[in-house]
């Protein structure tokens, strides 16, 4: 690992990739990268075509002696790597478009992450990570997996208890509301301290410290907040904020407020379309400016995407297993006892010292009884999305879909799930043999 | 004990007081009750006189030795007693209605025991039940507490938790399985073999062994189904039942069916009325009946009362516990360790060995894993709902509706908790001090 | 099963085998026997035809129906067995010999359960009973093995957790304290209700309940004990025994008095040998009686042999499992949740309801905190040997022989080790490949 | 706090004093003390002088503007202090010749804080410390207690269970270790990562990872080791150690070479002492040189003392509470779930983060199966002696002692009881009212 690092990026077509190049150059000096692999499949080559010689400008601009490989051939990428990233999308945007529409369609909200179209969307993913994992467990055991591909707590719950492979699973909700903390008190990301108690898409922080003075109730109090783009504002109530006792993920506000939030998606449906809609129209600019051959670095635009800060929560793991940092960060790692109502192998989101040995869940101080009850509600539907993703199952995926907070009826999942699976027949070999 | 046993029934001006009085004539040769006291508030003398002296014939009628007394005075009924059943209503059939009208107006489900309408009882009645346990601590602290007041499983808790009585809570519906099961199956209950996980109005049926022969499958093939009166009828989905792999009980149609059952309550209001409503004739025309000097006997209209085997489930626990009889009866007691994922002081209902010691809680075979969300997020709800009576908080009752799985978000839990909270304020002297 | 019930036991040839012959016959309404399959090794054949015809002799006096077979294959007499019963001891006496001898040597307890002996004889013995899993896996999987064979704690655990049989652990201590509880109060032994705690040979009783009144004190200040054969009696010290609150095994001498036992032992030595070399004698005298052929009885001698009730206690289980009885008795099971300090897969000795499933274990009204570390360094100790016997690792019988509280030092330990192994070679095809 | 920190040091006219005091010297860029108050007791008013006017020289001849306070009032040391640190010994080195002198008489291991001599230590020190804290409570409840008054564990567990204080027990043994693993490898404390796991002088490490390369087996092969002074030397088995898989402290000899300390005790005495003695005479001689005006620096001769590294151990914690720096060390803290079979208010030695906030304990890799035993044993001794502490109970006591793995019998603890008891009769209000 000391001659330099190969790093290998799953899904390197992305639009995402010069963030995540950007995240490299900026850290070099403690993170030696010698060859960059930017993979992807046969449907992405023109993409990863155009994306991967932006990367290839944007570090020679660098000067850095990095080497950039393009690839259609992931066993070639993942052969010996330290660090393999993924950030891929089965099925595509139009998978996720379905995720979206069908949900809406009865009344349900339809999200990429949350409900019954973040379970489509493990249902699709699962297999393909755990088919990368088998290539990694044979070509590069020691690698470590950081897994973006959503939903991220889903499918590193299904690497860790069905591969041999070291797997993290990351958001980037986590180091935005840092970012969002440091721009609010002027003070570095070092004096702050929070504590985040839950599973992906599903946290609350229960600890605010700023230079070790407790700004929770303040923070409760003003209901400023911190949202990301791809989910839409929408004020807490500040009775129900206080009784809390913590602050609810953004993500939360699709059980809070679910009437509030259904009624945004049908209205931005009949306007714009879905989010997955908007997305295809940003990326489709993004590629256009990409393709310029005088556009030597990140464009602003970018930010627009989403995912803000993807590429320094990537790197500051990388940079943490590397240098064995022993710094403190929120990612999605193995229970063990820390939610103690939790199996020891569900996949949880909770601050974690990052060792060179990997990450090591810290206890958290309090959970909040409030919340018990809707984290294993969700860890059950999740769980039950995981086995039916493995076997094939339409059973588990009635279950599942029955037992979603989000959806409200036997008969509404029934027919979701008719509806959904059909849809995405082409990418559910294990229903459809 | 042995000269003779001293039962006290609280709320003995009740409409059920007839079929228990029964109960006590049927199993008077293993129950040698020398003393029944039936206690009432003032509220209720009229009521009490009228079923009081009904009982009495009963019982000049079997010609057994048994005193009747009617009384006021608490303190004097409990004084001594060796059992204590509890059957009040605290705010009468009148504050039922509102814990149904008001949920239904804003599209909820407005039930006794389940959803809104389950907290605002608890609410109610939780601190009247402690009142009584402080009587108990002190004047027959060795009695055995039977509690069928609803809802049953948080108040027992709550008694649990918050007493030092003795206490068990109770509900028909297993004893209603089993009689239909007896029935269906043409042989007698010691054949049968019925295993309980849940909560009270919140289980699942396990293991059904008939004559040793496993009966499950069949059971959720055929959707036959066992449920009470007091909850309207609708078939289940075969392959949610089959993949459920349980008998869920028909309380859980109110979380599995809720679009259905909802639409019921709302044609029942139009046409009827709520339940409560129903009842409230039903009840009149009871005492009606129990007027006529000329009855000595439990009249056969209030089978269609609801709580049918009511006091056969009393009589049950009381034998046992008096006998050492050793035998299984499902009952709501103490978790200890049986469902590990909820504190071991929370209160379960599941099978028990029924000892002269009192119930041992049995270990469950399974825990189905679909369904242990749904039980934690109930019990979540049942726990703040419990804090919330006994503390008066207002922040507490809002954070149980909004983490009960049928209240839709935060803005209907507001108005929800300010709406019933001002209509039952008479009997929420924590609340409004 | 009902059309009558094949009974094998493995260790046919056993001087027990006119006990639970007898016990057959007292209990052929309940149980209806129609085949008895006594089964032993090539060496046994001798004591297997003597103790076998005696055996015939007594079932043809009875005039029961109960066909008896002796017989060296082992398959054929597993094969569509109801019940396998085992009384097997691999290496006979001589080796248990040797399990005294070699600790007493050095200094230590030598005893046929506990201690360096009774590890020797678990890993002497559970590869042999695993092996007869093998069998009752593929030839009569619906069995349940009633283990006898000691040490049964472990053994049973080793079946558990390493073979599909349906097994459970039997001691005769929990009956025989029973019979002497019914003796001293003069009840039937339905009045009176005992907890046990613990595992086997190292369980606590913390409730005595006679005709429902608690005798565990004054039990405590009387000092008269229940004791058994095999364990040479001893007083407890008072203010010892009061502070306790619970009544030790009488197995527990071995931990609480080590001094004054091991000095009986070496004194024991000296006069009469170890007790193998007494229960060698009479082994010899029983089996001189046996083969009279005008004797159609149990003796009365055989009751000098230790072991009383053991028929009793393994005829209760069959005829519980057969007909659901639903009762309670004191086995070795799986831990499942009861002790919450062990993993749940450790095999213990509680208070079970017996049903036709099997037994359920039931939870224990309080573990005394007194004696949680010396059950957890004791099962630390049995988990070890289970594991060292099935790997055959030196190194794991070292940290087991370390990490008894009965051996005082690692030089000891292996000292005990290497004489141990080497004396039990031919037992060890693990150990000596 | 940011004004400048006030420090007091309990048994201030301990002859640690000048080590902790040069640690002061050495941090103060990170830790900015203004008030140093050392306090004693009127017994020890003369020795508090000497050392006092030694600290004072040497922060004199620092230069640094640290006001020294010496005290006999206790409270205007703690009222407003920041951090106080514990170095007393109730009783004085005259009880601890007793702790070491009784059970040796009785062919027991004598030591500190080990075996029945840690039992008396702690039966006398926690009424003592539980003093202290009433007095922190009501003076300065935010202040953190360093406890290094031994038996550390125990009394920070009682601490822990019966006051409101913020404690963290410590030991040396830890920091040793890495110093000692700093100098055979060559390579700076940030190097090394060790992981521990157990209770306070019973520990064992389970990771040794030098510049990210795993030793463990290394060390355990060449069985080079580490051990303090107040240990005598005596090598392990080698067989032993690595079937063991992990480094035993050298406290556990006590408990796996008892046969061998015990021979060099018994030797010992004869010739120099018990260890008390030594060191009494090693104080005398400290003192004599702390007399010298001319002395301005912590003089060599203190290192034979023991304790090595003790101040260093006691800045580091401060350093990291007041820094909020975050850093890995190893601590007596409240266990939470950490280990998972001891109740979370067991005081337990794990590394721990150590935040502005507190110590959190850190997940373990592992908990080595061959000493879950153990550790549970010797807890269970440990929560019996807290409990006859504070209850003055003497059957407690008996039953901690049976418990105590180096107690070999009810008989010896009965007469050690009895012996020890009536010689601390002074220190034990609580039994001798």
């Amino acid at each position: 690992m000391k001659d330099g690092l190969k790093v290998a990026v799953i899904g390197g077509g992305s639009s995402y990739t010069p963030e995540i190049v950007e995240g490299f150059l900026l850290r070099y000096d403690r993170l030696p990268i010698k060859e960059l692999w930017l993979v992807d499949i046969e449907e992405g080559r023109h993409k990863l075509e155009i994306v991967g010689n932006l990367a290839k400008r944007m570090i020679e601009k660098s000067g850095l002696p990095i080497q950039v490989h393009l690839t259609l051939d992931r066993k070639k990428a993942i052969e010996g790597a330290h660090f393999i990233s993924t950030q891929m999308r089965v099925g595509l945007l139009e998978a996720r478009k379905w995720d979206e529409h069908i949900p809406n369609q009865h009344g349900v909200i339809g999200q990429e992450t949350t409900g019954p179209g973040g379970m489509m969307k493990a249902l699709r993913t699962i297999p393909a990570l755990l088919d990368i994992c088998r290539d990694i467990e044979a070509l590069s055991p020691d690698a470590w997996l950081l897994n973006f591909t959503n939903p991220a707590g889903m499918v590193t719950e299904a690497i860790h208890n069905y591969s041999k492979v070291k797997s993290i699973g990351l958001c980037n909700a986590p180091i935005g509301l840092q970012k969002w903390l440091t721009q609010k008190y002027e003070t570095p990301a070092a004096n702050i301290y929070t504590e985040f108690v839950g599973l992906n898409h599903l946290h609350w922080v229960t600890q605010v410290l700023v230079n070790g003075q407790d700004k929770l109730l303040e923070l409760l109090d003003q209901r400023e907040e911190y949202a990301a783009k791809n989910v839409p504002p929408s004020e807490w109530d500040p009775e129900f904020l206080q009784s809390l006792g913590a602050l609810p993920s953004y993500y939360l506000k699709y059980f809070y407020m679910t009437d509030v939030m259904l009624q945004e998606q049908l209205e931005a449906v009949k306007s714009g379309g879905t989010r997955a809609e908007v997305v295809k129209r940003v990326e489709e600019e993004l590629f256009e400016l990409y393709k310029d051959l005088k556009l030597q670095e990140k464009p602003k635009q970018l930010e627009q995407r989403g995912g803000a800060y993807y590429s320094e929560a990537a790197v500051n793991v990388m940079d943490s297993l590397y240098n064995d940092k022993r710094d403190i960060q929120t990612l999605n790692v193995r229970n063990g006892n820390i939610l103690d109502f939790l199996p020891s192998n569900a996949c949880i989101e909770v601050n974690c010292l990052v060792t060179g040995n990997g990450p090591i869940p810290l206890p958290v101080s309090r959970i909040p009884e409030h919340v018990k009850g809707l984290i294993h509600a969700v860890k059950t539907y999740e769980r039950l999305t995981i086995d039916a993703a493995i076997q094939g199952d339409r059973g588990l995926v009635l279950q599942a879909l029955v037992h979603h907070p989000l959806v409200p009826s036997v008969s509404v999942a029934k027919t979701l799930m008719n509806e959904m699976l059909e849809k995405n027949k082409a990418y559910l070999p294990a229903f459809y043999k």
